[in-house]
This record gives C-alpha cells, sequence and structure tokens, in this order.
C-alpha cells in the first residue's frame, strides 16, 4: 500500500513508520518532510494530496493542542487544538475523500483525555472527543468503499517521563501495542471505529 | 435560584422555562430576548454576565451547527458549528466560572449524534462529542463549588416531524423527560456528566 504518514517524526509516529514501513510505501508528511504539509491549511493539505497521487491510506500522528488550567483558559488556547489536532485531521479527510484510492482508509489520532481528562485537559479533551464522534459520523458516509477509524491511546511509554506527575496512576501503553493500532486500523477492514488502547 | 437561560425560544428551551420558572427566577438570554446575547461573541457573553450579576446556574439549549453532506463538507461548514454550538458553548464556562455564585452550575447541550449519527451529521456530531468531552474534564476543575453538565438528547417529540425521516427508527423524547435532564443538572449535585436522554 502506498500510505501519508503525518508526524513521523513523533514519539508514536516513529513507532508507526518502523512498523508500517516494512510492508507499505510510506510517505513522511510533515512541514519539513519529505513531502510538505502544514496541517492548519486546506491549500496546503490539497497541494500534498495532489503531489502523492493515488495513496491507499493516510495516518496521522500530528496535530497540536494546548494544556491550560480551565481557570486561566481563553479562547484562543482552545483554539490552538481546534485549528490544529481537530480541524487538522477533519481537513485531511475532508479533502482527502476526494483524492485516496478506492477502499482507502483514514487512521486518525485521538486520546484517552476525551473521555478521562487530567489536570489542564479540558481543552484536549474537546479536541478528542470532537474527533472521535466525527469518525464515527464520518465513517458512515465515506464513498467508494472508504474507511476511517480512530486511534486513541492512552499514555504511552514514551512519553510517560516527560508528562511527569501529570498522568499519575495512569499504566502507560507500549510503543508496540499502540503502533498495532494503527496497523489494524490501516490493514483491517474495520471502520467507524475508536480504537482504544487502554 | 437565579437562572440565566440561553435559548429559551427553542423547542427544547420554551419547556426548560416553563419547568424551571415555576421555581425559579429565570432570566431568558438570546440575541433579542429580556438580556441581549451572541454566544459567538466573548464580547458578548462577557457583558451578558455583568448585567445579570449573581447567577447561580447557567443553561444553555442554544448554539448553531450545520448539517452537510460529508462528500459536499466544507471547512466552513464545521466552523459553523465550532463558533456556535461549540465555542459558545465553552466560551459560556470558561468566562462564567469568573461570574456564578459558588456553588453555580453549567448546563450545556449535546445530543445523540455525538454517539448515533446519521446522514449529514458529522459536524455535528464533532461539536456534540467535543462538548461532551469538555464537560467531563471541566467538571474537574471548576472551583468554589460549581459544576457542569451536558444534556444529551436524542431527537425530541417536538422536532421529531420537522427532521422526517433524518431520524427513522429512533425513538423520540418526550419534552419532559428532556426538560427534566436540565432540572437534574441545575438542582441536583451531579457534575461531569453527560445525560443522555435516550
Amino acid at each position: 500500500m502506498k500510505i501519508i504518514l503525518l508526524g513521523a517524526s513523533g514519539t508514536i509516529g516513529k513507532r508507526i513508520y518502523d512498523k508500517l514501513s516494512k510492508k507499505h510505501d510510506v510517505i513522511r508528511a510533515s512541514r519539513s518532510g519529505d513531502v510538505k504539509v502544514d496541517m492548519t491549511s486546506t491549500g496546503s493539505i490539497e497541494k500534498m494530496y495532489k503531489s502523492v497521487a493515488s495513496a491507499d491510506a493516510v495516518v496521522c500522528a500530528a496535530g497540536e493542542a494546548k494544556f491550560a488550567p480551565l481557570s486561566d483558559m481563553t479562547e484562543d488556547d482552545v483554539y490552538v487544538g481546534i485549528r490544529g489536532k481537530m480541524m487538522g485531521q477533519v481537513n485531511l479527510v475532508l479533502i482527502g475523500q476526494k483524492y485516496l484510492n478506492d477502499g482507502g482508509s483514514f487512521t486518525l489520532t485521538t486520546g484517552i483525555l476525551a473521555d478521562d481528562p487530567i489536570a489542564g485537559s479540558a481543552a484536549v479533551a474537546l479536541v478528542n472527543g470532537g474527533v472521535n464522534s466525527f469518525v464515527t459520523a464520518a465513517a458512515q458516509e465515506l464513498q467508494r468503499g472508504m474507511r476511517i477509524n480512530a486511534v486513541c491511546p492512552t499514555v504511552v511509554e514514551d512519553s510517560a517521563q516527560a508528562y511527569g506527575d501529570w498522568f499519575a496512576g495512569f499504566d502507560p501503553a507500549s510503543m508496540d501495542r499502540v503502533a498495532n493500532g494503527y496497523v489494524r486500523s490501516v490493514e483491517g477492514l474495520i471502520t467507524g471505529r475508536v480504537i482504544k488502547i487502554y
């Protein structure tokens, strides 16, 4: 398969790349990658799809969102995640549905904070919960046999130390288990699923 | 209690008003109501809270979102709901947390499409799912004993005919049952709950 991977240099993206590239042609797209893309720009996303013709899958492990204490949170804080991780991923689908091959798939990334929030996570929860519901809905309407899922991990092993006590008591998921969520979505037949890795 | 109600002229809002106004001082806020507010403007929300001093509860049954087939959906279609029903309600909380009385409550409105989408509902699902997760997260951080819940109804009896076949097979909820969800949130002690009326 020809797969476009956004966020291949990230903690999770690296592992997705390692796993998928053994069997597939994985094209890394990022602000500075093999293929250039700025997820916050619909024009840039459209250009990416035009430059990578006939892809079979898009996997997104990228998209910014902002942590902030609720008491200090501003509309602008929330919009960082809306423009980044939320609409970035939604636009990958809205635009990509015109470009992917028949039977192609979208695999987005959300996270446990949609259901099990921590301190400062209200804006991130909003983004994750929104994308989860979007995936459930979009799966019903995608045409030409296209599929869509979200991988929704808990804190992952390679990030657990960086987050320190923020995720106290959460069991970190192994990187392999998280990467497998993306493989299930890309290589399987499931659609409309929020693949919870926790 | 002194309660600010947004959307009091709507299908659900009218019933909320009827029920809550029997026991409470309910102030109707809308673009043309007793108190003026434009939910899409943080400045207007701030002004509303300043003009209605010392409220005990905010109930929102307002906020626009747009249905569109996924194949035609644009970023702008999605942003109608993001600016309206999503960030309108989020801003009611972010700003309102500074103005509500100790022990005050926020009651927002989402809907079944977060979990059980219908045709054309991907943007509405996104909004509902996002607000549901925001409520779950925000509840943990609200201070001074403040609470927050979302009422998440299925299609309601008084709208079922207008929606025609869009909600085919869904059991419409009685208006009384839906209005009761808001009463449970306002008068009860629950917080961080998505009160599903289905």
